[in-house]
């Protein structure tokens, strides 16, 4: 047994050497066979994760791989301005970096490259059939310990090193820091010492890279990530199963052991017993009243079609959608055909998940630092998972792949990474019956369907679903459901009853020695709205309470819609008043309907909530964004990324609240729309050992777009178009 | 021509007199044969609505009819203590008062024959097997201008005439009121003579009663309604063509007419034109992309059964649903089975829309009275029409029928008036997938299918699409849709900027002529918890900003959950707040889970919004239930509907608000949630000339109800399970 344990030990060390010299030495360009780069298994590690517990893990699911589409993505051509840069190009991108002086150096992370895409007004004015514009890359690069921002020019070859102000923050980490992050403490003796002592096989290790933030001095001038692990023994959830109080501050540069905080040895690792979520795990002493299969079904197929692999046409919608590393997907250049004219109408040229801000409510030792910003230090899209056909979308679902970058530049895909379907949940799209008072024997009613474009990012334990959800009457829904794995707290307590009242658990007691610790989660929007082209208004609807004068009206009061477009910035900080409310609408000013009034979409706020955060507290400093729920800022190349461009330990010195507090004007102007979803999570036990999904959403809604109700000439059902199924034969 | 609308308005007068006739004679009690009652053609105008206009309508849907099942309710029994009242226990009642005292009065009409429920402590005892407790039926009538609650028993035939108080207020208007109030006018030679003046044929004319409110008192002692009128020359879509500037003031019980306003002849009548919503009525001058047939199939049939009409059950839930001509629909006793445990908890003893209140913002003479109580006023059930299989509601759907009662006490059947279904749309009950940083090979996930059971009345104009969907994991989502029609005002104006500046329009220009007036909807929710158990505790969990101590933490603030008991009425009387945000929890105080928490369910409010009238407003004091969004009362029976029993022309004296203030203890007793959802309508022009449907919802959700996740056991989806589909052979 002992020399089972050295030798694992021997093999783990090995590892994590070969990754140091992985992600630290340059290994010289030479560019790889193309077909051997797909090949995850053998050339990149990310694009299918491999399981290095895989072997050690009791009751792995022994699923068939499910049908996907299979895309060889290595002849990939771009045919739209803002196509995803191809393998190709990334490809061409390295061969150009590899030649940069720059790049001389002994060491370099390439954290991103994206497409650069073209300027707004090219892209406006480009139609299908139209040459492409010069292709650009734009790549994050860390060369040295310093961040760099290029653009390179496909055509020319030629590489531009951006200027990227004095402002604190590093890239979004890659995939390898995060993956050596978590290896590295296994170098350190006091850390394994440690953990034997707890009793812990190192071989039932799971240990998880979380973003430090930003607490001051002591924490500035090198990156920095702390380590905490899990028992992963008896438990595919091993997030249930904390090593608690033992937390590894880790230089993620070097990857040096800095300070090791473990003060948790009083506190047991909870049980693995019903942690485990997955279905092969499940006993079935109880029997549940089976359901019947029930599917979505389209004989005739979807009535999407998706061209050149991106541009989505559905009902009267077109629109752009393509995978992102950072953001998770874009939804680009969204345009509805008026159903009167048969004009394509612009309503949003640029639509995405922004930044998110997680902050943990639990100040101690181990969890102060816990306030993660997903996009900007984790990727969102790089966390986005493979979609799992028939679960995580229904049947007839059209899949597309991503293709993102190794820090050294190799490409790679991630497949089944965005699904787009028709959705149809019994819902009316509109409807009336007249009633027997007016006695016109009338039932007029209109099924509900609906176009979903789906991501899921796993950041760690947390699932975001986020859906786009187009609407035939013009409404865009965007959609954000949590589910995945809570982040729980050990705890000597195993029965509420043992707690004295005065002391603050910071969250619930959710299973004998777990604590599920309140949290808040953030989802910021950016939405550039072109409503019928880019110069558009915002405009603030008060509905006001108005008294009535003595002799006016037997009432007293009414309700006022009173307009108040914004001139500058400050007028659009918006927060969010059930007693005070608001409309609030993007306009055309220059674009009138029929009868006058100005076309617009306005955004329609679902259930949220708002950070109560100190605003002085580092992490509200860096999560800025949610101090409103509602932002307007011009539109600005540079302002995409709500916490900044480098959000990791930044100070919070280059937010979109810092670019609104300079209060620019925004009328009649090119502007864009920011909106935060909240949520402010309470663990229960419900959320033991997944959590049911928990949605909120808002919605683009056309307010006086359209001259009229647009789907009036939808027909309704009847039963000679609806198909004609069976039960499947095996069953 | 002349001779032709001479001819028509004699014909029109006949009926109204026998309109009249029939309301008001007392007819002699003779029980009819119930086949022949069931026939609604000949003896019941209200099941099917028969169209006195329709053969004038040009282009009317030639639909055939849709499949409906046919079910004889004539021998229908009753099976569970909350059955409705059967056809032929409506006619025993009938009988019952045919020979009591004061029914032998000259006049009277009973405004509605409910079953009168079983006491609580009774029904939660029995099961099914036991033999049903003594039948009674609650019946209000009107007799010789008074109100009376009275019992019927139907076993011993005992009539006992409840005490109802000193409030003001009316019953709910009979269908018979309504109707005749509509065609009252037309009796009237003064108010033919200003319709014709306007250029407008009597036959085109279609007339709505508007409930008049309370204003003081010029308008008490007696039922008054004032009527307003439109034209349906050249569409189904009269609403549209207001005669604006008209109202007739009628005595809702002699039918006179009091008063007529007659000021708006200068005001045109709107253009037909655009105005047909109808499939039927539709240009196509414009190509939409046409749909792909899409459905929710289940080839092996639903998942649900229904046990004697009124008994769901579906996965782990089962509940009672029924028809109610107030309420609309009623579930009751909603029990969810332990997937541990296999126990079936209690979870609501009733849950019903109590009332509503739908506030115009317009405060002139033709307009400020329009604040409609349309559960207590109008009769929400009633007004509820039957739903169009496949586009009100999908395949698959099981459809329930009502049996209501006309004003003589003749039953009559309104069918397909409920309908039960489950529902996928696609989405993700939970899922999660590890992320390449921990590389487990793990991606689990679980379609999430629920079941939906939903009504839709149509109360004049607006269409109220009620859900209550049942999700497996335990949770109850009450969801409101409003579709339908505006009601809109006449205006000189055809377009905005011929409008002045300083003059209100009360709401948006949509069409030529048409201005949509601004409103609010509020629908308040009964919800009578019983969570494992009657006896429950209201808590109020506020989520509240700690500052930290200066050593305590890097961290400035956190968020805290503190725990409130509600002692007493006032502790819950809610108005929610973005900023200072609470859960609002019923427990079970003497109920724990494992590790100690009380099992509870918390009300999750969606977007909502809330009313801002003037508190001493008397539509305000008269939906004073919406002075707050959430309240919670001691159980009592008599305190079900929040507006009061007799709602109509009340001056709010008997409301949810009254209740409340007494302030009564409300800890580890039976208690009744109120939810109040709530919508500020500006209208738009993508309203006219139906609405495209706007929801909104508010979940009850376990809160530590279960061990841990009751959906774990939920099988993923496989594609040799789903249903193998064809498109329809006729396409």
């Amino acid at each position: 047994m002992e020399t089972r344990i050295s030798l694992r030990f021997l093999l783990l060390f090995l590892s994590i050497a070969l990754v140091l010299l992985f992600t630290w030495v340059h290994l010289p360009y030479a560019p790889p066979n193309t077909t051997e780069l797909l090949d995850c298994t053998t050339n990149s590690p990310w694009c299918t994760s491999k399981n290095r517990f895989q072997s050690k893990l009791t009751n792995l699911l022994k699923k068939p791989p499910k049908p996907t589409r299979h895309h060889n993505h290595a002849s990939d051509t771009p045919h739209h301005p803002l196509d995803p840069l191809t393998i190709q190009e990334v490809n061409e991108v390295r061969s150009i970096l590899s030649s940069h002086a720059l790049f001389k150096s002994s060491a370099y992370a390439l954290h991103s490259i994206d497409l650069e895409e073209p300027e707004k007004p090219l892209v406006l004015k480009w139609k299908k059939g139209d040459p492409l514009f010069p292709r650009k890359a734009s790549v994050v690069a860390r060369v040295d310990g310093k961040s760099h921002v290029l653009t390179i020019d496909l055509s020319t070859r030629q590489v531009t090193v951006q200027e990227t102000g004095s402002h604190t923050g590093y890239p979004t980490m890659t995939m390898e820091d995060m993956t050596a992050a978590t290896l590295a403490p296994l170098a350190n003796a006091e850390f394994n010492r440690t953990i034997i002592q707890r009793g812990i096989d190192l071989k039932d290790l799971a240990c998880l890279p979380i973003s430090s933030g930003w607490y001051g001095k002591s924490e500035e001038n090198r990156r920095l990530i702390k380590i905490q692990c899990y028992s992963m023994k008896d438990t595919a959830n091993f997030y249930m199963r904390p090593i608690e109080g033992l937390t590894v501050l880790l230089d993620l540069d070097t990857k040096q052991v800095l300070e090791i905080f473990d003060k948790g040895k009083s506190i047991p690792i909870p049980k693995a017993a019903n942690t485990d979520y997955r279905y092969s795990a499940q006993e079935f002493h109880q029997v549940m009243n089976k359901l019947n299969p029930i599917s979505i079904e389209q004989p005739k197929g979807p009535s999407f079609t998706i061209e050149d692999e991106h541009l989505v046409k559905w009902a009267n919608w077109e629109f752009h959608v393509k995978p992102d590393a950072r953001a998770g997907m874009i939804i680009s250049r969204a345009k509805f055909q008026d159903p009167d004219t048969g004009e394509l109408r612009n309503v949003m040229y640029k639509g995405f998940t922004s930044e998110l801000f997680v902050p943990y409510m639990d100040p101690t030792d181990d969890w102060y630092f816990k306030t993660y910003m997903d996009a900007g230090e984790y990727g969102f899209g790089l966390q986005a998972m493979p979609l799992d056909p028939l679960n995580d979308c229904p049947r007839n679902a059209y899949y597309m792949d991503g293709v993102f970058v190794a820090a050294d530049g190799t490409p790679y895909v991630r497949s089944n990474m965005i699904c787009v379907f028709e959705s149809y949940a019994g819902d009316i799209g509109w409807r009336h019956s007249e009633s027997p008072i007016t006695e016109l024997e009338i039932r007029e009613a209109r099924p509900k369907v609906t176009l979903v474009v789906r991501m899921v990012a796993s950041v760690a334990n947390y699932d975001y679903i986020v859906d786009w959800e187009f609407q035939t009457d013009g409404l865009i829904r965007a959609k954000v459901g949590l589910s995945g794995i809570l982040m729980v707290k050990g705890t000597t307590y195993d029965h509420i009853n043992q707690i004295p009242k005065e002391e603050n658990q910071y969250g619930t007691l959710l299973s004998e020695n777990v604590i599920g610790v309140i949290h808040d989660h953030y989802i910021i929007f950016y939405l550039d709205m072109d409503v019928d082209g880019s110069d558009n208004s915002f405009v603030k609807v008060d509905i006001k309470k108005e008294q009535t004068s003595p002799d006016e009206s037997p009432r007293k009061s009414y309700l006022k819609a009173i307009r108040n477009v914004a001139k500058t910035e400050k007028d659009a900080q918006i927060k969010l008043k059930l007693y005070e409310p608001s409309e609030f609408h993007v306009i055309n000013p220059s674009k009138k309907t029929r009868v006058g009034n100005p076309v617009g979409y306005k955004v329609v706020p679902g259930g949220t909530a708002a950070s109560l955060l100190d605003l002085e507290d580092p992490p509200q400093k860096r999560g800025a964004f949610t101090n409103n729920q509602i932002w307007v800022t011009p539109y600005n190349r540079s302002e995409q990324w709500a916490g900044g461009l480098f959000v990791y330990q930044s100070h919070g010195e280059d937010t979109l609240a810092t670019w609104s507090d300079r209060d620019r004007p925004i009328e009649n102007k090119d502007i864009v729309l920011w909106y935060t979803l909240g949520f402010h999570h309470i663990p229960c036990q419900e959320d033991f050992p997944v959590m049911p999904t928990v949605s909120s959403s808002f919605d683009l809604k056309p307010v006086n777009f359209f001259e009229s109700n647009p789907i009036l000439r939808i027909p309704p059902n009847v039963e000679k178009d609806l198909p004609v199924c069976e039960a499947a034969a095996s069953v």
